[in-house]
C-alpha cells in the first residue's frame, strides 16, 4: 500500500476573508504539492487574531504530515504570524543571524529600522526558506512551513523548498468533458465508481456560455487503471451525448 | 457594544484542493455577508470524505452564528454533502415534498431517475433555499446553510437567502494605495493602529508591473473614526512617497 502524504494549508489574513483579495496560493500549492506526491487535504482561512492562528496551527500540525502557512510575515503591525508560530511551539522569537546579515547587507545598518528587523525574527529552531525575489525569508519549524502571502514571493519560496519535501507517488488524472447531462449519467457513473474503488472519480457540472455539460475527473496513482476507467467513462458519456 | 455576527464557510470538494478548480465562492460570500453585517470569520476547504465533512460541520456550527457550505449537492455519487449534513445532525435524509414536486413538474415522472431524485432529498427538518437558475434547491438546517458549488447557482441561492439572514452594522472600509515602502511606514503605522484600536488596519505590499508599493485598508463600523484614521494614514504615506 502506497503511503499517502497529507498536507494542510493555513491561509492567514483578514483581506482574504473580507473578499477584498482573491486567494491564489491554494490552487498553486494544491497542484505543486501533487506533483511531488503530497496531497493537499485541507485548507483553512483564519483572521489576523493570535488565538485563532495559534489554535489552528496546534490543531492541524499533529494531524497532517505537512502544514503550510501563507501570509502575515511582513514588517507591519498586522504581521503577527511569526509570533503566533513561536507561541504555538512555546519557543522564543529570535533574531536569526543569517536573515539578519542578509538584511544588513541589503539595506545597510542605517535603513534597517525596527520594522524591517521584525522580518529577520523567526521562532527559535526554525530553518530558513530563502527566495529569489524578496529579502525576507520564510522558514520551517518541525513540520510547519511558513511562507509569504504575496503569490509571487510564496511561489519563489516554494520553488526553493520543494526539493526538501518528501512525498509519495504523484496522483495523475484524466479529464473528460461532454455535453451530456449530469443527471442522465449519474447512475451509471456511480456503478463505474463502484467497479473502480481505487480511483477517485469526480463529476462537475459545466455551466458556461457554450451551454451546459459535465466534466469527469479521474485521479489515481495507477496509470493503467486510470486508462481502463477513462475508457468506461468515455463510452458512457458518448451514449448520453445530446 | 455592537453585536458581531460571525460566519464560517465550509467549501466541500476535492477539485478545489487539487488546484484544478479555483474557488470563487469565498470572496463572493465574504463581500456579500459583510454588506448585511455578518463577518466571514473562517473558511475551511475539506475533501469529499464523509467523516471529514461531518466532523467539520459539527466543530464549527456551535462556534459560529452562521455556517455556509458550498459543493456536493448534485446528482452524482460524489455528491455526499446532504447525507453528511443529515448525519452531523443525527436526522434522516428525507424526500422533501416541495423539492420533489418541482422536479416532477420539470423533468416529468419518466425522466426523474434515482440520481436526480437525490437532489430532492434533504435532512429532516430542513427549510429549502430556492434559486432562479437550477431546479435543485439548497437548504437550511438550524444555523447551517447548504448551497451549490457552481458559483452561478450559489450566488442565485444566496440572493434568495440573504433577506432571511440577521446581521449587525456593516463594516465599511477605506483603502489608500501608495508607492511608499512598507518597511518605511511600518513603525508609524503601528502607532496609528495603537491610537485607533477600534479600527482594523491592514497593510498589504503591492508587487505589480507598475512597481512596488503598499495598500492600506482600514475597516470599521464607525465612518467618522474611519475618516479620522484615513487622514492620518494619508499624511503618513505622503511623507514617504518616493
Amino acid at each position: 500500500m502506497e503511503r499517502i502524504y497529507r498536507a494542510c494549508l493555513i491561509i492567514i489574513g483578514n483581506e482574504i476573508l473580507s473578499g477584498r483579495t482573491q486567494d491564489a496560493n491554494m490552487a498553486f500549492l494544491g497542484e505543486q504539492l501533487n506533483e511531488i506526491g503530497i496531497s493537499l487535504d485541507e485548507a483553512r482561512v483564519v483572521p489576523d487574531v493570535p488565538e485563532r492562528i495559534i489554535s489552528t496551527v496546534n490543531q492541524v500540525r499533529g494531524e497532517f504530515d505537512y502544514v503550510f502557512t501563507t501570509g502575515g510575515i511582513g514588517p507591519t503591525h498586522d504581521d503577527i504570524t511569526s509570533q503566533c508560530i513561536a507561541d504555538a511551539f512555546s519557543v522564543a522569537l529570535i533574531l536569526h543571524p543569517d536573515a539578519h546579515k542578509t538584511m544588513v547587507d541589503f539595506y545597510g545598518e542605517g535603513n534597517l529600522n525596527e520594522a524591517r528587523l521584525r522580518m529577520a525574527h523567526v521562532p527559535d529552531g526554525a530553518i530558513l526558506i530563502e527566495n529569489d525575489i524578496s529579502i525576507a525569508p520564510g522558514y520551517q519549524i518541525d513540520n510547519v512551513y511558513v511562507m509569504a502571502g504575496v503569490p509571487k514571493i510564496m511561489q519563489a519560496m516554494f520553488t526553493k523548498l520543494a526539493p526538501r519535501l518528501v512525498g509519495g507517488k504523484p496522483v495523475i488524472s484524466r479529464t473528460i468533458s461532454s455535453e451530456a447531462k449530469e443527471g442522465d449519467i449519474a447512475v451509471d457513473l456511480g456503478e463505474i465508481q463502484t467497479a473502480f474503488g481505487d480511483i477517485d472519480i469526480g463529476s462537475y457540472p459545466l455551466m458556461g456560455r457554450g451551454g451546459t455539460g459535465v466534466r469527469i475527473v479521474m485521479r489515481s496513482v495507477d496509470e493503467l487503471r486510470l486508462d481502463q476507467c477513462a475508457l468506461k467513462v468515455s463510452q458512457l458519456l458518448k451514449k448520453h451525448q445530446p
